[in-house]
């Protein structure tokens, strides 16, 4: 019997031009679009898959929904229940599968940004291969991050020369500054607070990259960070959500004069 | 008098269907491409680079390479002359831009990758801004980094659940584990040496990613390092160069149980 095929396809961060060449080959022969966690997207955001995938899959496909089981969101026990959570997924996309993808067909799962930053989707298909019910095999096609977009549409880079980049999230940076950090992206930050950082850091926010609604904010962060913080909340007010990143820099020459390598 | 146009284009890494379709349609109309550092391209690349352009480009089109200043590898003092090669480099370009590009016309530099991690040409923009001689209009378009091409070519997240990650250079971990890392990506290391890292590590390891060449390997650290190094050292000799990058992992399952938000 043939396995099944699945491609789990990076789609960009809201602009259907972020697709790759290889993402828009690897959509064309699909037999059916698995939909993870429908729940979390917006109508904006479930509209712009919408498009992708009539634009790019060429033959008659099946979209199949796969709801998220329900999630504590402040559990006594935080690794017990995430691990518990991904386990009840894995058994819903592994039925989903079998159920509506025949043996040699193929099915898409379509993640925004790229598969393998702050997505579940490849630790989801991992419990599937681990639990040995259906066969699947599965294909990663990399896509667009919004770190990337942030950074081309402020027109900045991310290092300073010869330094680093640390990823990382709202959560871990509320610790404070990482030791020995020059430039840190920060994603999934719900209620960013700037007040324990260095004011002299530069910051560039992004919100809703790449489309028609997005807004970018840049500057020393001791003059900048209040803006953002009721920039942003004006803007979820008026559009239900929102999706921002942003980039913290020591100053820019002192970064280059200190860093090595070009 | 109109201003010169530029736009500074992510291609990936080395499969031209890596191209996003914001890409595509960003070289339709060019006038212009101006090559930078071609002395640093090896054949191979060279010749991708123009099956794009030529895929791509629908217009007649100047082909203008700017060769970069000679550069002292190992000066006394690093900082003045990287600064000093960077603004040689400036010059020359936009010396090219005035003599090659009229003002309304459109140019583009093509940036292996993405334009905004360990790529230069931002920076040498900025300092033909600063120079304020030749006015110009820069877009920079994202490109897949060989970051994501490693992860989806392993087909493994890049961070732990909530965690991390720290993009590095080669150099810079020879210093050691940084502080607090789980997931750490090193790219620009010329000659890879693991000896001093915890063998328990997870690697990742590619090399010549997307393109026809490309070698993957991973494992335990402490049982794969030797075997990098040394499949590293017979593809460099055989090919005459190497490009490659790897990602260093906490053990994946301790990484995930320790770690907070998925």
């Amino acid at each position: 019997m043939q396995d099944r095929q699945i491609r789990v396809i990076g789609i960009g961060t809201g602009d259907p031009e972020h697709l790759t060449l290889q993402a828009v080959r690897a959509l064309a022969d699909v037999d059916a679009v698995f939909v993870l966690d429908k729940r979390a997207e917006t109508a904006d955001l479930v509209e712009i898959r919408r498009r992708i995938c009539a634009a790019h899959i060429a033959k008659p496909h099946r979209v199949v929904t796969v709801e998220d089981p329900p999630r504590e969101r402040r559990p006594a026990d935080y690794g017990g229940t995430v691990a518990a959570w991904h386990a009840a997924r894995a058994e819903r996309l592994e039925a989903a599968f079998a159920a509506h993808l025949r043996p040699g067909e193929v099915g898409a799962i379509l993640a925004w940004g790229d598969p393998a930053l702050y997505d579940s989707v490849l630790r989801i298909l991992d419990r599937i291969a681990d639990r040995g019910r259906v066969a699947v095999t599965r294909t990663v096609i990399p896509g667009l991050t919004s770190v990337q977009v942030l950074a081309a549409r402020h027109g900045v880079p991310l290092n300073g020369i010869g330094g680093s980049v640390l990823i990382t999230t709202g959560r871990r940076l509320a610790a404070g500054w990482p030791a020995d950090a020059e430039s840190v992206v920060v994603m999934l930050d719900g209620d960013p607070a700037f007040g324990h950082l260095d004011p002299d850091l530069t910051i560039y926010w992004g919100a809703y990259l790449g489309g028609p609604d997005e807004i970018l904010l840049s500057g020393r962060l001791g003059d900048t960070g209040d803006a953002i913080r009721r920039v942003r909340a004006e803007a979820r007010d008026r559009h239900g959500w929102i999706m921002d990143i942003y980039l913290l820099r020591r100053d820019r020459a002192a970064t280059d004069r200190t860093g090595k390598p070009a």
